[in-house]
């Protein structure tokens, strides 16, 4: 079967979303990454938009790809006026990229009400854009925007459009599904009939609308599109892009079709998480085979049963795409859950001990505790029952004080009394609240002795209650989320007061952090 | 066309997924928005594996349902032990729900090597569960687990299960694609064969493992299935359950298909965000249909285009589904959300209050407000912009202390100075923690004055970090639940400080309580 050209527009459409914003560094790191997952195609951006996509292909130049080829893209020329002077083509071709790509209208609607020219002019503004380009050496991909929307409306004139674009040199022509508004077997028809009328490859761009953009991809393979483009975690404007993370896996995976280079389909976990935090985005926890509860289990029956055989509730390998296997601690889980939860500590024969972790377990979570999004916490949990634990400093006292006047925000002042070795720490703190001020404190009286603790950042902090029918009085849980350069962790903290829960899940933050450089060696 | 029945798995299926927790109150207040929305069948939980699931059973009773019918799920009888004496039938039955579902197992590999029965053997748990729990007057579903994997293994034994199930007196047999790792066409073809195996009806259930569960659902529809499972916002283990929303409006906006009551859809995006609500998750902005940025568009060409007109980037238009656009660059939003929401008042013709409380809307959701699971606040809002609010008391001031020695609970101490008419109250109080040091300082101060407080409790008490990059200092959003003798209701508070954001949801609960009594003459 003919190999799919995987084609990126992360840089470019996917940075329509909403607060996604990429500076040049990070769209040269992103160039990178991408090129190593083995893409065929990085849009890097539309050169005449904004001085920085200018910039980008200046810089992207000096980057030495293994197997990607950077495309500029940009629109057709403007209407009554020839190729050759338009502003934004020239733009284009100072972007000196081996590949452009070239947007152009479809609909007979969009052509006559929005852009406000005719039918025939529409058509030898793509003939003209596309050959321009070719003429000055590039190849060209053309990009039909509303394809689906203008064959409905005017299946002539929409694949007139494709043709010209071929006719003029075009080697792909790419419908695209603008407004996500199409269904799979629509695609498939639509997809068929632009094969048909173009003696170019043709490809398919989908947008995520009807939450359909990844069956649409595939039904257009299916149909014959042999250029796919979409984006990493389908980042884009409304409902994102087509997510090329679940495309390239299904048609590796499920389809055995040949896709990015040899061997780089195990990246593809790292590849979507470098993105996001490029993105400066959470993760999406169940996003589809790679996100961190992907493989992922929970029940204490499903469990026993990925303990027997893996194909019980896994439709594939994890490590096929990169990612792993969790077992869930939760209290629908009983002793296999924690067996294969501390695997890594290699206690498996030690019965007893691991009775003791089973015990220490169903107590805390008897308490409120949930281990779920806490594997730090739990970590904690088992070096202490093996062991394995050292304090880091002692708790003498802290004291939170927060006073309200009239109105307007409160002032909150934390102090920390601890003893670190043979010395006490007392400091004193500010916050915007009580968790923000205890933190500060705890950090300033901490630092001194452990410098890496500086480097610790809280990303998310999440609380709820644990017995909700007694209101206030009841317990809180805390669960903090917190990241240094190289990775995220959670803990978690159970009081009837959400300033000691809190207090507990910070503690449990900055001794797993301490633990692990100690391990590492940092 | 068939009716599509809308089968909602959230509370059982959907409880699966990690960091999900539903209290038996959250899963009441689903079941009644649930009802509103016009799903056709709740499964409420699995009565055998937890109290809570059992409880549930006994107090849903009592809900006055317009049109949903509740549903209890179970298991078949265990191996080689008769149905009429099994504790999982028995629970099942003892949830006196109309409907059951039972699920069985159809891999022949799963049934052997898993279960540790004969195939024989597996069929007659199947036949005898279904058969006697038909014989007890229930309605009975057959979920059966695993259906595309084992019919691609054994063919024949899988559609002998559900032939079993059929034969018992099942009125719908349902194929899961419990992996969630079976592709479109695929799904399509197994379903035509489940259809001619069986004369009963034929349903699909599905789960997003390859990001095509709606996909998936959608091709098993137009296959002649006639029953759907999923949950909202496809809340599930791993990758999640297929997305009812999702399912919902392309069956009845894109396939024209006869789904919900009549009316409801305009509801899909306040129920989606209801149950993000009550699940305590973030809203995913980038969400099909219900997202806030479904139909958002960014400054630009686009914008243009839209005001121009709307279809040139939209696929349908917001208002169908509940939703709205959104124009990014001005924050534009809300109108037809906020006249939906003040029917109550016939404020209608007045369109300078309106456009006042438009604008108190915006700056206060721009503050990181959501009044979705906070109607009560929403309504003050609206007395407030109506001219119809009065004070019942004055913050003068207030003060929280928590002091914590070496280990144990800290001791928290709350003041509360208020005015009430012409006399200052000033109170002091303990508490568990900080919110429930106030809440008690808060009452003993304004019990004397207004003694139906007294009855006031509260029930659920939410804290959500509303940009969580900040980590502590970023704002959090306190959503508290408080009930009477005949009511529940809900506020919110916003402030960088959890205490101070904590007040504001207390007191909008009391004021709202006030009010209420006082409009009842009480």
């Amino acid at each position: 079967m003919t190999r799919v050209a995987i084609y990126d527009t992360t840089l470019r459409d996917g940075s329509q979303g909403e607060g996604v914003n990429f500076s040049l560094q990070d769209k040269l790191l992103l160039t990178r990454k991408l090129d190593e997952l083995g893409v065929d195609y990085i849009e890097g951006g539309y050169p005449l938009s904004n001085p920085k996509d200018f910039e980008y292909f200046q810089a992207v130049r000096d980057l030495p790809l293994r197997h990607a080829k950077v495309v500029a893209f940009g629109m057709t020329r403007r209407k009554n006026a020839p190729a050759e002077t338009d502003t934004c083509l020239k733009a284009l071709l100072d972007a000196h990229t081996p590949v452009v790509t070239i947007v152009g209208k479809t609909w007979d609607f969009h052509v006559t009400n929005v852009l406000g020219t005719t039918l025939d002019e529409n058509v030898r503004m793509i003939a003209d854009s596309v050959a321009f380009c070719r003429s000055q050496g590039r190849e060209v991909f053309y990009d039909a925007e509303h394809f689906f929307d203008g064959y409905q409306a005017n299946p002539e004139y929409a694949l007139r459009t494709l043709r010209a674009a071929a006719d003029a040199g075009a080697s792909v022509v790419i419908p695209c599904d603008t407004n996500g508004g199409t269904m799979p077997e629509r695609v498939a028809e639509v997809i068929a009939a632009a094969r048909a009328a173009v003696p170019c490859a043709v490809g398919i761009h989908c947008h995520n609308d009807c939450d359909l953009a990844v069956a649409n991809t595939l039904a257009a393979v299916r149909a014959g599109a042999t250029q796919v483009q979409g984006t990493m975690n389908g980042i884009g404007e409304r409902c994102g892009n087509v997510d090329l993370v679940s495309v390239i896996a299904n048609l590796a995976v499920k389809y055995g079709r040949d896709v990015l280079v040899p061997g780089s389909l195990a990246r593809l976990t790292e590849a979507s998480r470098y993105v996001y935090e490029i993105a400066n985005m959470n993760f999406r926890s169940g996003q589809p085979f790679v996100g961190a509860s992907a493989f992922a289990h929970k029940g204490g029956m499903h469990t026993h049963a990925v303990a027997k055989d893996p194909t019980t509730y896994e439709h594939i390998t994890p490590e096929l795409v990169g990612n792993e296997r969790r077992i869930l601690v939760s209290e629908l889980s009983g002793q296999s859950t924690i067996l294969s939860k501390t695997t890594k500590y290699q206690l498996g024969s030690d019965k007893a001990l691991m009775g003791k972790i089973l015990t220490a377990v169903q107590d805390l979570e008897h308490a409120g505790y949930e281990f779920e999004a806490a594997e730090a916490s739990f970590d904690l949990l088992v070096k202490k029952a093996a062991g394995l634990y050292r304090p880091w400093f002692e708790r003498l006292a802290y004291r939170v004080n927060i006073e309200a006047r009239a109105d307007g925000v409160p002032v909150t002042e934390a102090t920390v009394k601890l003893r670190i070795g043979g010395e006490t720490q007392f400091e004193v703190s500010e916050g915007d609240g009580p968790v923000n001020a205890l933190d500060a404190a705890l950090r300033k009286a901490l630092v001194p002795a452990y410098p890496n603790l500086a480097g610790v950042q809280l990303v998310d902090y999440k609380v709820r209650v644990v017995n909700p029918k007694e209101g206030t009085a009841a317990r809180v849980r805390v669960v903090i989320e917190s990241r240094d350069g190289t990775d995220v962790w959670g803990t978690v903290g159970v009081s009837e007061n959400v300033v000691e829960a809190s207090w507990l899940a910070l503690v449990d933050s900055i001794e797993y952090k301490l633990f692990k450089d100690a391990e590492q060696g940092k």
